[in-house]
């Protein structure tokens, strides 16, 4: 029986999606899954259940910033809160649908290596320079991601990946889907591993 | 060196809220300390923060209802989704804050029997009949619940509860403190286990 592999929307600006990208591999492997990487931007998610960021709102702000770094601490994963936050990351979204369009086996690379550039050195990967810096570290040409970014089909399949999250019905990032049962939130990890293992 | 309550900030209607309520007590036992109950109401903090109660947002909603019925299988707590929700509770906090003004031992009794009362037994918490039933149980008069319901000592006690939440940062529920460090969600539970043993 062919199994599915574990769904995992997110956008690269988003911490907890950062903290879950580092996790999701070995949680998957454990059980014979792989992961489909789903770049989406966050704006249209939050658009669609009518809430602001939690980064914008009074409260939600303040608690957030200590939630990420203890959760980091909790979960092992090396994280610095990056400045400015959040930024746009269509850019950096279109080069791995390019990646993945070409099933290259460097768009997994590089999903690691932006989120890092931003989560844990503090770049900025809104901006061309760092990408290509990025990009430079998997021998990928500037001029190829300069190519990418404009290209209107991957334009396209990045908007269309937007469609798929809210049919979806991402509510937040990261969002997963196992079979069917959505899980928002790397807190949700242990619930997918005891899915994977005994479909509770 | 005396040890501090885990302080934990809640409302009758919020489900989480419920499933914490379930646990939170063996979990604290395990490290010596107590639990101090906060009843609140909700409204406000949905004001101070901005946003719609979950069950109000698109796709959030849908979510939370299948998040809620598989979190409480994982977490082996009984859980049935009330109708109508969510509801008012402020007769039922005030008659808690009555028990806890008297240090009554009641207090810890009449919250896990509201909370069954609404999402085991989907009865509405939100009228009186429900909460005399309850009280009855407890050997509690229903004429005393109606005479605790209508104090404006009580009242009082519970609109500063509502302060005293947003000024602990409170921007949803359960919200937990724990020698200072806040903890949003049933889910935090293990980090909350995490910082009692060890300080990560």
């Amino acid at each position: 029986m062919p199994v599915s592999p574990i769904i995992l929307f997110f956008d690269f600006t988003s911490p907890y999606s950062y903290l879950a990208s580092v996790l999701v591999e070995p949680l998957a492997a454990r059980h014979g899954r792989s992961v489909e990487w789903v770049p989406v931007l966050l704006g249209p998610v939050f658009e669609a259940t009518g809430a602001r960021p939690p980064s914008q709102q009074p409260l939600k702000a303040e608690y957030m910033a200590r939630d990420l770094s203890r959760s980091a601490r909790f979960l092992g994963v090396t994280y610095h809160h990056p400045q400015p936050f959040p930024v746009a990351t269509q850019q950096a979204a279109r080069v791995l649908l390019a990646l993945q369009r070409a099933r290259s086996p460097l768009a997994v690379d590089w999903i690691h290596r932006v989120f890092e550039a931003y989560f844990v050195d503090g770049q900025d990967i809104s901006g061309m320079p760092v990408l290509h810096a990025v990009g430079r570290g998997l021998r990928l040409p500037p001029e190829q991601l300069d190519a990418w970014c404009a290209e209107p089909e991957l334009k396209e399949r990045l908007r269309a990946n937007g469609q798929r999250a809210l049919a979806a019905g991402m509510c937040g990032a990261p969002y997963f889907v196992v079979d069917d049962e959505p899980f928002w939130g790397v807190d949700r990890l242990p619930q997918i591993e005891r899915w994977l293992q005994a479909r509770f």
